[in-house]
């Protein structure tokens, strides 16, 4: 296995290229996996996700530059939505980050939101796993906090920054809503502007009402566009590390990750045996018409297919 | 079956029960629609979804009271995005439609995003069926369109009204960018504002980019605090059942939507039995271990978990 002594000695080229396959082979990638996971579990993986136009790009752009002045390398995984009508990711202030791409200590890439074979989840599982046995010391992950799938990628970060912006509606509250619980730390980014101490004042409440956890998130004020507060954002993500060795929490956070992952993998090989089966045997295309005209519904369709296999 | 006669008969207090009961308990839903289920289909389903912040509660308020005008009965179904630290729903401009309330043909339903069992998305599909059965003509449901299961929730629907507004930023252009494909008539809500004819225009050159479909999706300007355009998107609505009958597609969606219930359902059913065998064994836990000790990988555990069932 050639490619796996490459990737541990850092070639950049290896590392995108086993990208790419975990991205578009899924037998590929199961292969590529179980090659390299005895290697995983190095990298601190940070997850920044928050509702849109929190400025999360120029944060992670940031972050990755004070990450890089203290000597550490960084590997960025981007998770752009993608347009349905070109196929392409439509996030253009990706380019932002492109004098970061020059730096041979820094790894980009950015995953659009379709096209993934077996999920972008998954695929995003893989990369990181890659990136880790690349060897870089911060795996940032950085994703528009929307939708189930982007929640369940960022869940897997050890560590959750919940990106915030003063004077966002409620409709925008409403969909920080889903996501606000899995915040370890939280970053008023733009807190120069008007309402930022309202913003931050209301984030204190919200953490007074809910459950009290054994540690208490952090608020860190953050201007991105001037570089203020990242060091301090920096410092709270490593006070976040250490506060997961110590209480043993990496740990279990990590296995239920992993608890997550096989339970998935399962699900899946499960759904494509049924499937392939039910389908052979026009099982399924039966059954659907036959509830289709009401002859039988949807709950004894399901019951009386698992039976006959 | 008493309550199957009584649901039958329109009793409102029934179809209330019914809704909480499928919520709540996974058992009681399995019976209730195997008894309802034959009697379903008659409703017109209408999807109205759209990024956060584009007015669609007030354009499902204003839908329902044109339907109404026409003499048809409508049921709603609003899914609210809930607060991870009250557990309640947090969108409190479901007011506004309380005066609907009162109409004995119209049936109002929120459901918050948490707290169901087997999904909200399940949830959803069954509180449909029992609303179809109770007898609405119309059946509307609203969702913010930021999330895949609202996403899958409002594919189900027959019609989709994908609700646009002009003048919101390049995020939200991302976050309709998921969905944007399954619009069967795009509305452009507050099209009295600055910028209405740019969004229209950048909307008719992003369908003529995407791939041609037998039937091109009808644009309509609409101010709905002001009532402006509410009967034309009705007309509309109305088309294109006409179209789904006429082209057979009807019978197609359906189909698709049944054949996804099924799978779901399965799948579900599958794990259970799985998850139930592999931990009364002990054998999950155990495989979670190894792989978190790097004795193994997901793979290779996924695939001797099965092996062993």
């Amino acid at each position: 296995m050639e490619y796996v002594e490459k990737l541990l000695n850092g070639d950049k080229r290896t590392c995108a290229r086993l990208i790419s396959m975990v991205e578009n082979n899924e037998e590929e990638a199961k292969n590529i996996i179980k090659d390299i996971y005895r290697y995983t579990g190095k990298a601190h993986i940070v997850g920044i996700t928050g509702p849109p136009g929190g400025g999360k790009s120029t944060m992670t752009d940031k972050l990755a530059k004070e990450l890089r002045k203290r000597g550490k390398t960084v590997g960025i995984i981007a998770i752009d939505p993608t347009s349905p009508f070109t196929g392409g990711a439509i996030l253009g202030d990706r380019i932002r980050m492109q004098d970061l791409a020059t730096d041979p200590g820094v790894f980009i890439r950015s995953m659009g939101t379709r096209g993934h074979l077996g999920g972008l989840s998954k695929a995003t599982q893989n990369a990181l796993k890659i990136l880790d046995v690349y060897g870089v010391d911060y795996i940032i992950i950085e994703t528009v906090g929307v939708g189930q799938s982007e929640i369940d990628i960022v869940k897997t970060a050890d560590t959750v920054v919940m990106v915030m912006v003063p004077g966002l509606g409620d409709d925008i509250q409403a969909i920080k809503a889903g996501v606000m619980e899995i915040g370890d730390i939280f970053a008023i980014n733009k807190s120069d502007l008007d309402g930022a101490a309202r913003t931050q004042a209301e984030l204190k409440a919200m953490l007074d009402m809910s459950p009290q956890k054994s540690r208490r998130p952090p608020i860190v004020p953050v201007v991105s566009s001037l570089n203020k507060g990242i060091d301090t954002l920096l410092d709270e993500i490593i006070n976040h590390m250490e506060y997961l060795k110590s209480s043993g929490e990496l740990k279990t956070r990590r296995e239920n990750n992993v608890q997550m992952e096989i339970i998935k993998l399962m699900e899946a090989e499960i759904m494509k045996m049924v499937l392939q089966k039910s389908q052979k045997e026009h099982i399924l295309e039966k059954t659907i018409k036959e509830v289709a005209e009401r002859k039988t519904d949807p709950f004894t369709a399901s019951e009386s297919i698992l039976n006959l296999l």
